[in-house]
């Protein structure tokens, strides 16, 4: 059985650490994708070959400038019950199509869960790095790190005049996907969010809902990332990312200035109804507690509210998700269940964290 | 300066005793209107004759017989400001129509506030008793009572074939209304207060809002009264009265128990978001505040909700209303500055009593 701590907690160490700008971007990350020469992609591979894939790359986490990032722990995900992998979903540690396409897929992650490497996704090795807060140059000088030290050790796909080989077309050249997870309330609320999100998608960028492509964005909480994997060098990429993630965090800034200047009264009421309404009801559905978490979220933020700590409010979007409440009440649930122990949980989390202030 | 006190506290002394069917019944009330013989209506009196009528009718206070019903105090309306008045018609203690169109109006109260005699309000006298709970015989007996007491030393307008003569034709008669104030906020979300309240309509009783004629039922609280005064006995009316809220008393206890076997959940769900929201909340409209109100009192009916006694709903109910807000803040306000003192008025209110538990 392999070590399962890691769907113990809701809320991954490398969360906890205070973290730039993060009332505003809760998290940045950066993957690498990358393929191994002379092995099909892993859609197109037999089992014999992505099983030598899986050997092959975690062979690369004995050597010591690999084992210099981290104590790593591989996961086969064969040996992971379904809840497991749910919960490992939903705190971003692993994606859905790893649990639901891969043969032969695993899971390498580190200690403090801050690098999570997939084998045979859609890729063979997926390098993840995440770090709290807007430190989305950090996370790719780190991914970028351990994808030299798996190149030291592994021969990747590599086309001189295309860069990287990977399964599918928009990911060829760089193989570099960087993001970060953006809390917008303030542009939500003042109706700018519209603008601005046109404006990203004119520079290359794009915008998703926190759990990944197709995904709604629930509780003013937007995946902001690059769609241009080729013709741009991987700092070009990272750059433009950085640049524009911080002039979102102005027009965030500036429009919470405003609402505060404007209509502190309103914006307290909001958020002061929405903390006795998390602090109270019976029945909870995932969009509400959603959007009254971003509200209370902001209270925070906005020093409206006391006896909160963002690390609580964060540890509330994954507790709250369906797998991980399953995880916490240990039982098969029905949706109408699931409202009611996800109102208790958020009680009494809420309830507990302002007592012990 | 006359006494004040009355206008101090949102909650009469008489309030806050225990009562039968308090649970549904807030308060019975019985009024008797009476005229002088020998002096116009108070609408067609000059001010020398309303004069007249009012020191014959305090001159009454001096004898035994009425002083044995408990210390009175009698309040001329030119003597209090405007704020006072509005207080004491949110106490239900004086009638708008006594501080608009009265000459040489007064009001005569007992300590307790239970006992309140108007005096040059539509008709020369009206004797209005008032108790907590469902008492409306106990309360017809107390005004009966009183008004023979004043019986003894005044000649009323009477005639043989109609009995009491009163300024409007809708009082000749018994001169007696009689009502009681019900919270029934389990037929309104049952959906059968619409059919109830019809078949009240078609027994010669009539509801309304509680504050009287033309106001719209707010929070759940109705007002039903006879509406007959003429070819009844006045035990007729009160014996109809209470028949009838018997039954409905019953409908709306059937209904209660329902939601708690049918919908215990969605139920406690809505009191305690009600009671999350009042507690927190930094704008709250009396539209909101009675609806909420309701169902926290609701909660506290049904044992959802502990903390909170009756009481204290009792006393928010009218410390929510315009006037009382404007005499515990001390300004005089607009109507979004009164949403904010209402709220914070209510949080208070809630707070101090939930911690002194």
């Amino acid at each position: 059985m392999p070590n399962l701590r890691f769907t113990e907690k809701a809320l991954s160490d490398w969360m906890r650490s205070d973290a730039a700008d993060s009332e505003i971007v809760i998290s940045s990350r950066v993957r690498i994708a990358r393929n191994l020469q002379h092995y099909p992609f892993p859609m197109l591979a037999s089992n014999e070959q992505s099983e030598e894939v899986l050997n092959k790359l975690s062979e690369v986490l004995q050597y010591d400038d690999v084992h210099a990032f981290g104590d790593f722990h591989t996961l086969d995900l064969m040996d992971i019950d379904d809840l497991d992998k749910r919960v490992l979903v939903e705190k971003h540690l692993i994606s859905p199509s790893l649990v639901n396409e891969s043969k032969n897929g695993a899971v390498i992650l580190s200690e403090d869960e801050s690098v999570s490497i997939m084998i045979n996704e859609e890729d063979h090795l997926r390098i993840q790095c995440l770090y709290p807060g807007f430190q989305v140059k950090e996370a790719w000088e780190k991914a970028s790190a351990i994808d030299d030290a798996f190149e030291a050790h592994v021969d990747y796909a590599f086309d001189d005049r295309r860069g990287y080989l990977t399964s599918c077309p928009t990911n060829v050249g760089t193989g570099v996907r960087a993001s970060v997870m953006m809390h917008l309330p303030a542009l939500v609320m003042t109706q700018q969010i519209g603008r601005i999100l046109t404006a990203v998608s004119q520079v290359g960028l794009t915008v998703r809902g926190i759990y990944g492509e197709g995904s709604e964005a629930m509780g003013n909480l937007f995946q902001i990332s690059n769609q241009i994997t080729l013709g741009q060098t991987e700092q070009e990429v990272i750059d433009n990312l950085h640049g524009v993630v911080q002039q979102i965090i102005e027009h965030e800034r500036t429009a919470r200035e405003r609402l505060i200047s404007d209509s502190k009264l309103r914006i307290t009421d909001r958020v002061m109804r929405s903390y006795g309404i998390l602090s109270h009801a019976a029945i909870m559905d995932s969009k509400e507690a959603a959007q009254r978490l971003s509200d209370v979220r902001l209270g925070v933020d906005l020093g409206l509210l006391n006896g909160l700590s963002i690390t609580v409010m964060n540890e509330l979007n994954v507790m709250t998700q369906p797998g991980f409440l399953q995880k916490t009440f240990g039982e098969d649930m029905r949706t109408d269940e699931r409202d009611i122990y996800r109102a208790q949980l958020i009680r009494d989390t809420i309830n507990s964290a302002s007592q012990s202030q």
